[in-house]
C-alpha cells in the first residue's frame, strides 16, 4: 500500500511546489477533461460533466422555485445587434468569432457566435412584451457560449463554455433591483451550502462591471493559491438594453414605458473553482452534495472470505442506493485495496467504506473521511443514517476549512506598500479603502497584479482612506489577483 | 361560452382545410415558438422548451440505465476533419456554416459549426482508446447542432436545433450491432410508451442512410396529413470512422485492431411530431407523460360560493401535486370558465378538473378528457387515483387513435400506379416490394414525391415484386412523403 501511495503521489505535483502544475496534474489524473484540437476548447469528459449535471439540477430547481422558466434562443447573433448597445459592443467585440459563410455562400451579414445573449433576448423581448401584464418576464437559458480568449485554462477560462444565463424584464427599477439581489442570494446560498465554497458578496466597481450594466454584483471565492475566481454575477441593467432594443410596454396608466431588465449567470468555471478550493496534494476533494460519487465501498480481506464479504457489501450498497446516496462498489480483484484507497482519494470521493471479515463478525463497517482522514467504526444496521450524518459533517468541515484558509490569507491594509509586502510573503486578498477613482484602482493593478474583486456588502471593517492616494475612502474594496 | 369557443376556433385553420396553416396557427396560438432574426433559427419559448425538458429527463434516464454517460465536446470542428470520411463530407458539406474570423483575426483553418459530432468525437476517441479494457466506450452528448437548411419548418427542420447524439465504440462488430439495435429499441419504446407515437421500426435503404454509416436504422411516424417524420435514427458505423480517425486498440491477443462504432440521435423535431400526430382542430393535444401540465383545475360557479370552491380546489391541488402530478389551478376572475375550457383544450392539457358548488355538496369533481371529451364524475377522496387512471387511459387512447389513423392511411400496393391512385385520394404510406435498385427508388420519388422511409422489421406482409420494374423484390419497403 505505501508503495502504491508513493506511485500515485509522484504523479501529482504538490500544491506548494507549483499550484498550476498541481491543477493540471490533478484534472488529468482524475480524467476530467481533454484538450481539443480547437484552440482553447476542452472536452468535458464524463467525470467533470457529471459535476456540471449536479450543478445544473440543483440550480435549475432553485431557479424554478423562484418563478423562472427555461427557454432556448439562437446561437447566432447578427453583428448589427452588438452595435446597438455601445458599452456592450466595446466589451465583447474583441472576443467574437464570426460565421461569414454558410451552405456554400457568403452571408450578407456576419453572424457572431453568442458570448452572452442580452442582445438576442432583448430583441425577442421587444416583440413579446406589450403590456404590464406581460411583466415580470422571468426566463433562464442553459447554453454554450463562446469568447475567443487569448489565454485559457481548463474549466476556468475556455473559448467555449457551458453556462446558464437568466434574463428578466420588469415594470420598474425596484422590481428589477429586487430580482438582481434575489439571484445574487441564490448564487451565494448555492455556492456556500451546495458547493461548500465561502464567497464574498458585493458590488463590482464601475471598471469591472459587465459591459452594458448599470450595476454588477458578484460572489468571489479564494482558490488555494490565494487567487480569486468570480463564481457568479448578477447584473442590474436598468433601461440600457430596453432602450437599445426598444423593450417598451403599456403601463398601468396606459403609457408606453421602457422595461427594466436584469441578467445573471454562472458557468462551468465553477468546476475549476471546486477543484482549486477543495483539492489537496492527494488530488480532488469533492463536496458531498455535488460529488458524482459520494461513497465508495471497498471489500477487503483474504480470498477465502471474499465471496461472503462481497455479498454483504452488495446488500449494504443496495440499502444506501435506495436511500438516494450516490454510491458505488469497487470489488475488482486485479487491484489491491491500497491502490483503490489512493485512487478514490485522488478522485475526491467524500467517504470510503471498508468492509472486511472481522468487521463482518462484529456487524460493523469502517467509514473514512476523504477530508480529515477520520476513521469511524459504525454498526451496519445504522449505515444509512451514519453515512448521511457523515456527509453532512464533511460538507461543513469542507466549508469551514475553505473559510479558515480564506480568512488566513485575507489582510486588511492601509496602504499599497502594506499590500505589496503581504503579497511578497503570501498570496491572498486585501481589504482596503478606495477613493473611487479609476486611476487609483488601475494603479493597484499595475503594481500588484491584483484587481478590485468587489465592494463587499459586509466587510470585516470599514476602511476610511484610499490605499493609493490616501484620500477619504468612498468604498471598502476587496483586491486580489484573479483567474 | 359558445361565443368564446367560436372566437378561439376561428383563429386556428382546420386541419382539413390546410394542414400547414393549422400547424403554424397552433404553435403560434399555443405560444410555443418565435421566429428569430437569424434565417431558419427559432426561439424555443418556455411552453415548448418544457416539452423538451421532459423528453430529455426521460431519455437521459434510459440512456444511463443502459450504461451510458454524458460528456460535452466542442461546437467547432476543424474543416479538415470532414475531409477524412469521404461520404460524411459529401453528405454534410453543403450545410455547414463556417467561422472564418475570431478575436479580430482571420483563422488559419476554417471552423465548421458541428452538424453532428462523429468527426470530433472520433478524433478524441482515437486518443482515449488504447486497450480492449477501454471498451465499450458509451457516451452521449446533449447539444445544439446547426445545418444550414434551404427550407425550414418550426421544430421539424430548423437551422439550429437541439438534440442528443450517442457515440459508442466497441471491440467487435457483434457488440456494436447489438448496441445499435438496443438504442433503436430504446427509441421505439420511448416514442410509443412515452410520446404515444406509434412508429415503424426498420432499416434505411442505402440511398437514405447516414453519410458515413454502414447501416442506418430508424423509427418513422405518420403525421395527421399522412406525411412521415423520421423520429429517431441509430447508425452502425462499422470501422468507417475508426479508419478515418485511427481509433485503434490493443485487443485481447495484443494486436492493434480498429474499434467498431455506432451513433444515434433524436432531436427537437420530436416536438413537431408530437404536435402533428396528436393535435386536432382545437389545437395541441399533449400525451400525458410528456405534457408540461397534465391537469388543469378550474373552479366554477357564482361569486357567492367562489371563496369556498377555490379553497377546496387548492386543497385538492396540493394532494395532486404531492402525488407527483403536474397540475395547475386557474382561478383568475377576469376570464370566464368557458374561455378557460377552450384555452386549455387549445394548449393540449390532457385532463380538465371542474369543481363547482354543487360538486362540493356531493363531494365530487368532474374530470374531462382532452382527447375524447368524456366527462367523468369522481369522488374527491379518490381524486389522485382517478387522475392517475385517467392519465394512463388517455395515453393508451392517444396511442390507439394515432395507430388507427396510421393503419387507415397505409396501403399495400403492387405497382406505382396503385400508389399514385392512392395518393390522389388520400395521403399516407405505401408498403411495396422493391428490387433494391437506386433507379427504381428514385423513380418512385420523381413520380410521387415519396421517399423510402425504411425497410420495416415487421411488415404487415411480405411483398414479392418491385412496384416499379416488377422484378423480384429484394425488400419490402415503406414509402411516404416526408418532412
Amino acid at each position: 500500500m505505501s508503495k502504491d501511495k508513493q506511485q500515485v503521489s509522484k504523479e501529482i505535483t504538490p500544491q506548494s511546489e507549483d499550484f498550476s502544475r498541481w491543477y493540471l496534474d490533478t484534472i488529468k489524473k482524475a480524467d476530467l477533461m481533454s484538450y481539443s484540437p480547437v484552440r482553447g476548447c476542452i472536452v468535458f469528459k464524463p467525470d467533470s460533466y457529471e459535476i456540471w449535471e449536479n450543478i445544473q439540477r440543483e440550480l435549475d430547481r432553485r431557479f424554478k422555485e423562484t418563478g423562472h422558466r427555461n427557454a432556448y434562443f439562437p446561437l447566432f447573433i447578427p453583428e448589427s445587434f452588438f452595435q446597438k448597445e455601445k458599452e456592450h459592443v466595446e466589451g465583447f467585440n474583441p472576443e467574437l468569432p464570426f460565421v461569414t459563410e454558410a451552405g456554400g455562400e457568403k452571408l450578407e451579414e456576419r453572424l457572431a457566435i453568442r458570448p452572452t445573449s442580452e442582445t438576442m433576448i432583448g430583441h425577442m423581448y421587444s416583440e413579446w412584451i406589450n403590456s404590464y401584464r406581460d411583466l415580470p418576464l422571468l426566463i433562464n437559458q442553459w447554453a454554450n457560449v463562446v469568447r475567443w480568449e487569448k489565454r485559457t485554462m481548463p474549466f476556468l477560462r475556455t473559448s467555449e463554455f457551458l453556462w446558464q444565463e437568466g434574463h428578466t424584464a420588469h415594470e420598474d427599477e425596484a422590481d428589477a433591483r429586487r430580482e438582481t439581489m434575489q439571484m445574487l442570494e441564490v448564487y451565494r446560498d448555492f455556492a456556500e451550502n451546495f458547493l461548500a465554497i465561502p464567497v464574498i458578496v458585493g458590488q463590482k466597481t464601475p471598471s469591472e462591471k459587465f459591459a452594458g450594466a448599470v450595476d454588477t454584483f458578484s460572489i468571489e471565492a479564494m482558490m488555494k493559491d490565494g487567487r480569486a475566481v468570480q463564481a457568479g454575477t448578477s447584473h442590474y441593467l436598468g433601461t440600457n438594453f430596453a432602450v437599445a432594443f426598444d423593450i417598451k410596454y403599456l403601463d398601468r396608466e396606459n403609457k408606453h414605458t421602457y422595461a427594466y431588465t436584469t441578467s445573471w449567470g454562472v458557468s462551468t468555471r465553477l468546476i475549476g473553482a471546486l477543484i482549486m478550493v477543495h483539492g489537496d496534494d492527494k488530488g480532488l476533494a469533492m463536496p458531498p452534495k455535488v460529488a458524482p460519487t459520494q461513497v465508495v465501498m471497498i471489500p477487503i480481506g483474504p480470498a477465502k472470505t471474499r465471496d461472503m464479504v462481497v455479498a454483504r457489501t452488495d446488500e449494504l450498497f443496495a440499502e444506501l442506493k435506495s436511500a438516494g446516496i450516490r454510491v458505488k462498489v469497487d470489488d475488482r480483484i486485479d487491484q489491491s485495496p491500497g491502490w483503490k484507497f489512493n485512487e478514490y482519494e485522488m478522485r475526491g470521493v467524500p467517504i470510503r467504506v471498508e468492509l472486511g471479515p472481522r468487521d463482518m463478525d462484529n456487524g460493523v463497517v469502517v467509514l473514512v473521511s476523504r477530508i480529515s482522514g477520520e476513521k469511524r467504526i459504525v454498526q451496519q444496521e445504522n449505515l444509512v443514517a451514519e453515512i448521511q450524518t457523515m456527509l453532512e459533517e464533511i460538507h461543513n468541515d469542507m466549508f469551514e476549512r475553505a473559510k479558515s484558509f480564506r480568512d488566513e490569507n485575507f489582510i486588511s491594509v492601509d496602504s499599497l506598500e502594506e499590500f505589496t509586502a503581504f503579497l511578497e510573503e503570501k498570496r491572498g486578498f486585501a481589504l482596503a479603502g478606495w477613493c473611487g477613482s479609476d486611476a487609483c484602482e488601475s494603479h493597484v493593478k499595475e503594481v500588484t497584479g491584483a484587481t478590485s474583486r468587489n465592494i463587499p456588502f459586509e466587510p470585516a471593517e470599514k476602511k476610511d482612506k484610499c490605499l493609493v492616494c490616501g484620500e477619504t475612502a468612498k468604498d471598502t474594496v476587496v483586491f486580489g489577483r484573479a483567474y
